[in-house]
């Protein structure tokens, strides 16, 4: 046996049903990747929803939970949305886990589609980097219960309704008054996340060693309320200073999210265990970063 | 008589119904200017909303096409928002305004109420600049009818609804290309509107007397796309790249808004007829910048 | 005879003595478009210095104030420098310029050496249109005089030097004070300047056909000191608040300066002529951008 | 005896010589704050150069070396300038800081001259906060010697001169390639330095007890040239692209510098010993932020 992992989990882009030519296509990638996998030494468990999805049988299925238990690795074929899905479930198993895009480049799915067999075979074989990178643990805490509960990778980001005006929000670091900030809303970034919405926000780049957070603002009002990047051990409070009739957000990675009242707080703090991530020993973030943000091109 | 305008309108927060306490206030505010205003050999109707709203008898009243049609003047006493809300519906007429702020200074209303009749006096004898702020005109397209139309005098904004990501904008001025934006949505501001949410995103101060219009998308996903001037007599076209699930919608001053549609379009361009602002002949744009964003300060 | 343009003047980068294979290529270049304009009938003489540093022979040679008084038109082969250079020498001719980048695409210099004949063809027929670029005529005074004079297309730039701390510059615009500055410089540009230094320093995108120009700090301690855009028929003075000490520059297009005294002051006005710069009529203001800024990209 | 330190050494505005009136209020506040502190039981050296400009005897002097042998505190009475001139010194040593501000709040020096005793006094009975500020340590290598080394506790800047044109700096990070950055320069900044040049170029904030240095390039070209936030610990690489004609220069904390020649590299990393800021127990870093960026008006 060639591979240091023995039980591999292939996930796919698990929450979406592909359709007719997409999804033969999209099946014929995933068994290759079996196929491939099966030939470095490894057994193959394919993640139930993402086997449903695209009418993959021949192989055993198993849950998250089943994933998280028993494998030693997962490999995630999609893009950085399905990645961010799939690493909030994973990480708290400690399973680590490889991201091969179907498409573009992403920042956390980093190995192109395209020869990853090239990109791989070495990482099976113990070749790679990992990278831990911190969740976040969002909390929306209502009468003194907490009434949500959510992990995020990326960000957790509270704004306004689209027909609304800007939304005033209580921001507190560590039990201290930070400001009262008028804009559009906050956003709450991981490193990992401090390339996605957090750099079209005006927010800087985070170098995913580093241990922080930022809490950058989305359209200040108030012009000097800056970016401001806080430790990773943070206990961020949120508050809108809303009545009843203002609709207030918060959305976890942009993929799911909770409609807030009036005198409701979010809570934002490290999640336990961060996501063990695995990259090509070759590959440096900035690598990524040069042909993500085209610096490379004059 | 001393004045050089006849016949004023007297506006208030029209659009709020004040209560108690406040109400009485702002109550005795407009008569103390109504009363101001008669002896400086004006004659004051109310508008009739602002009348209705604080209590206020013993003068005559009329609406807004009454007040278009038959008055010099117009004295609108609140907030920027109060001025934004009657001067769309004003400035088709022709009557010039005078913004006097209770509470804190606007950009558009800026003579404080502590004081007025030093500021005021002058103005009615003839001492005031004359400004004239652009409006834009904005329609909804829908299968080549127009199913919305309104004014702006800061902005027009296309925006994305709290909980869904980031929506694809197709810009076009005067029939040209120009970008696919993705973002949190495009703001389309006029040089009154380049201080309000203009700013807060990111795009220039305009002085109101450059024949321009501010084209700025907010949050965008390419850090390239920035905010881009162009000429006040150009034709805009906004179209969300949406499907039917996906919510876009479009404000107007941040008061009005309308919820689109897939393959619905907005159309903006200049309004037949600008605002007549008049400000105190003593008092230069600048000065009500250093104060409102605090330059004067080290 | 085909082409509308009789008297051609044909301008390399005549500031620079290109060398060895470069300077050859270059020559064979120039010649190569030399022999295209006589096939459209065109009589084509050579900016003096660009046929003496290019080695050209076998054509008329002329000076610029020749250029001036006896051509139709200017070919300016090079990049956006070579038209800066002499777009600043020629614009008070109003003999019309077009612009061929000799590399990489630039904003006023957007025909593409590759396959030049297929663009210049229909120009040369009246297939063009036609832009006016204002250019900017900047002034040193000390003490009442004028020490120093010059024209911008791009931008006037009051700065620091690298060594010093940063400057504090009295701004005021029309006779009235703006602000006090404390920066690392002030850029003054015109809509063609927008997309180069202006825009590296936070400033906003103008299309060229916005009569204004844009006062844009750089790296101002107070973080409202905005971008302002201001007409272009606006008069501008900056009075660097300096001792004998401090070091402060102002630049013109990045390509000439002027060391600044204490009490020195720079005043900034619409030049008289502007510069005619022809461009296909097929292309757009945006597609430049587009491709200059990679928005096409996804 | 009350204080908790012994031996306190005064620093005041030592590298410049008062005159006059200031000279005489400046000594008088020393003298005032000595004969407070000796009331606390301490006792109280001058560093030397203050004693001499400001004219003050009747005390024991100390040089830099002395006061970081023997001293146990360091009171330093000025604005955030001096604070980083002596930090830089003293850090090594060990020597703990406390920092009033003579006239505006200082980020640094955050205790008001006023009122200086009630902050104060607690402060000496052991009732503080202790922050430590990281330094980087700079070094300027020409064909593998260093000809020049610095400490900074704000940031090493690298900047062109004022009337060269943009300068190309390459950059590593810890041994792997960023990018080649055309703009005016690159600040690499400390946490503490983060609200200083940093903040003015578009920089984040980042709270000090962050570990990380902030690498910001100053106006680039490439406008997704964001800033970057690094490990504190890492190794940051610049390297002008230069010929002998450019004139490009490094700085530290803008107060000393370096003129760098072709082929010359920056190497920055991390000082061994970082700074011991004394603030009140009572202060947070966030307060300080709200009164100097005015977040707390509306």
């Amino acid at each position: 046996m060639k591979s240091k992992f023995r039980h591999v989990a292939l996930i796919g882009k698990y929450q979406t049903v592909a359709s007719g030519v997409s999804s033969a296509s999209s099946r014929r990638v995933l068994e290759d990747i079996a196929h491939f996998l099966n030939a470095q030494g490894c057994e193959v468990v394919f993640e139930q929803d993402t086997a449903r999805n695209m009418g993959i049988t021949g192989y055993p299925v198993a849950d998250v939970a089943a994933i998280g238990a028993n494998c030693d690795l997962g490999l995630v074929v999609g893009g950085d949305g399905t990645m961010l899905g799939i690493g909030r479930q994973l990480a708290k198993f400690g399973v680590p886990l490889i991201g091969v895009n179907q498409g573009r480049l992403g920042f956390i799915t980093d190995i192109p589609l395209d020869g990853y067999a090239s990109a791989l075979a070495p990482m099976l074989r113990g070749e790679y980097e990992e990278d831990h990178r911190s969740l976040m643990h969002a909390r929306v805490m209502r009468d003194g219960r907490c009434v949500y509960d959510a992990l995020a990778m990326n960000d957790v980001v509270v704004n306004r309704a689209a027909t609304s005006g800007m939304v005033e929000l209580r921001v507190e670091v560590d039990g201290h008054f930070v400001a009262n900030q008028r804009a559009d809303g906050l956003i709450i970034a991981t490193p990992t996340g401090s390339t996605a919405y957090n750099l079209a926000a005006g927010g800087p780049i985070v170098q995913p060693n580093v241990d922080a957070i930022i809490v950058n603002p989305i359209a200040p009002h108030t012009l000097t309320n800056r970016p401001i990047v806080i430790p990773s051990d943070a206990a961020v409070r949120v508050q809108p200073v809303m009545d009843d009739r203002d609709e207030v957000f918060v959305t976890f990675d942009g993929q799911t999210g909770f409609d807030l009242e009036a005198r409701d707080e979010v809570r934002v703090c490290r999640a336990e265990a961060p996501l063990r991530l695995l990259k090509p020993s070759t590959r440096s973030y900035f690598e990524v970063l040069r042909q993500k943000l085209k610096w490379g091109e004059r």
